[in-house]
């Protein structure tokens, strides 16, 4: 949930029982530094770095300029130029200043998403003492984590919000619903499974339980969070859009991940084909994002969420923890949704 | 399970404490007449009729013809001619005569897929005394069926093998996980709620319980009972193909389903555009699976599956049923799927 997380979230979960967890991924080494301090400050509890471990993207001036083309009408509609499109990609790879980084601030687990990063820089994780994670959305993917030597793995299901954490194949109609996929990674592999994907109240931590997992992971439901770094536009969009009308794309950044429908995807998506790879598409995207949002508007948004947002409620993340975590005094009011019809 | 389901399944079922579940959508009425009498006289216990209720399809010549084009190269190749396609729909539509035969068996439940028959069929049924139930695939369709008098509602999640419920839209990418739609369609609705897709083993039984569910459809795992009528070559794939590589197509009927990937739906699927309405498609795919299931393979044999297969277990119709009802005892030999690894 990079750019979503903040610091009050991170220590208001880790105050509460679970594991704060801050994506480190778009962050330079002071940021990180001053941010983990103020955490180290305010909690002793263990704190989970999330890292993105893609590959650099191998730059392809054609795709990119077709790429670019597609965006050119909104562009023009929006007043702006191609020229103010940045040049750079937005993410940087997990690289070895991000291991000085961890050796000096020694966080207790250090998560990776889309797989892991090449072994000697994962040797050097390790030797920091912090426990590894990663995402698979398959089986295999999870064998070959544990076989890489995860300490943990999260089964990461089909209702899952944001980026699918797929790194084995990168077929978008694959993908496993959280219900079979938990059981059959629990089946194959040795170490404990972490369920995420539409797990938003306590009903889903218990299930994931029943399923045979030791832990979950929740994203969308801290959204609604006061501490979330959630735009009025964005926390409203989550919170009414029903879960089939959210679906998995690769518009926004070349890699397959589920947000709330909006006008980009509709027009553009779900599935763009010859896609610069990962991030390079949200570059030229980033400039009209910005336009659009002026005028009230999410047309080039990308509306991480999952599907089981209409569960959510609007509690501060330390509430939102000892509800999922202890499963008991529902809050009174009910879901962010208003799913439950009146009677 | 349309031409899986035998006699002795719906009995081992009953009598082990489930609910027995017939589909009767491609039985006349002397056969319907015939195995139900065989039923009661076997098991005082209630049971279940299953009914589609498409609508009469909308006879198109145009899109029949395309989707026959498109059939010939297997035709050509398999020495068969498309003079030999059958050409009346595989499927009754439910009408008056379903309606005769339900008030002279009066089963206990009367379930149907794709919505409900229209309401002067479905009046005649609830004045049989059975209870009717129908299948939700969003939360839309839940509120249509309590509003339409449903007494229970199956909430059927992405998992699920078979033909997706669907009926207030036909858009295939519009899928929820079971994870997601249990909760939300529980919150919504004041009927009782049966969860399905993705549940095989007493795990998924607990999970669904979790979510607030008041009972679970199971299918899939039922293919690998000595009773179910089904195929070796289709059991063989259903035991070895991972969740992620079943797919939901409406290549075989018209209407979205999960299968197995095979050959026809690579070839020309997933998602065909313009085809035949329901269930107009399976006319001339049926000389096709024939002839090529007659050579020992599956390419244009619909293998209904959902994404939990290798979580089933080779054991009778009543020893399935009693591991799911009272989820102790696993059996001690593994999964079909061979998921576990040797340590």
């Amino acid at each position: 949930m990079l750019g979503i997380v903040t610091t009050d979230m991170v220590i208001g979960v880790a105050e509460a029982g679970g594991l704060g967890s801050l994506p480190a991924s778009a962050l330079d080494a002071e940021q990180t530094r001053s941010i983990v301090g103020e955490i180290r400050r305010r909690t002793p509890k263990p704190l989970n770095l999330n890292f993105l471990c893609h590959e650099a993207p191998t730059r392809d001036r054609r795709r990119e300029e077709a790429w670019l083309q597609r965006l050119t009408r909104y562009y023009r509609e929006l007043g702006l130029t191609t020229e103010q499109s940045a040049s750079g990609p937005p993410i940087p790879v997990f690289g070895s200043a991000h291991c000085d980084l961890l050796e000096e601030i020694s966080p207790e687990v250090v998560s990776f998403h889309f797989g892991l990063p090449p072994k000697h820089l994962l040797e050097r994780v390790r030797r920091t003492g912090a426990k590894i994670v990663s995402s698979a959305t398959i089986v295999e993917e999870a064998l070959w984590l544990e076989d890489s030597g995860c300490d943990a793995i999260i089964a990461q299901g089909f209702e899952a919000g944001g980026h699918r954490g797929t790194f084995l194949h990168r077929d978008p109609t694959r993908q496993v619903g959280l219900m079979a996929l938990v059981p059959q990674i629990v089946d194959a592999v040795r170490v404990p499974v972490i369920a995420a994907g539409g797990i938003a109240d306590p009903r889903g931590v218990a299930a994931a339980f029943a399923l045979g997992a030791s832990g979950v992971q929740v994203g969308t439901a801290f959204l609604f969070c006061e501490e979330a770094n959630v735009s009025p536009l964005y926390r409203e969009a989550a919170r009414s859009t029903p879960p089939e009308q959210t679906v998995i794309t690769n518009i926004f950044t070349g890699r397959p991940a589920r947000v709330c429908d909006t006008r980009v995807v509709r027009e553009l998506g779900p599935i763009g084909i010859d896609m610069p790879e990962f991030p390079v598409p949200a570059v030229p995207l980033a400039p009209l994002r910005a336009a659009s949002e002026g005028q009230g508007r999410t047309d080039f948004t990308p509306l991480w969420c999952g599907q089981s947002a209409r569960l959510g409620r609007a509690l501060s993340a330390a509430a939102l923890t000892r509800w999922l975590l202890d499963g008991q005094a529902e809050p009174s009011f009910g879901t962010i949704g208003d799913l439950r019809r009146k009677s």
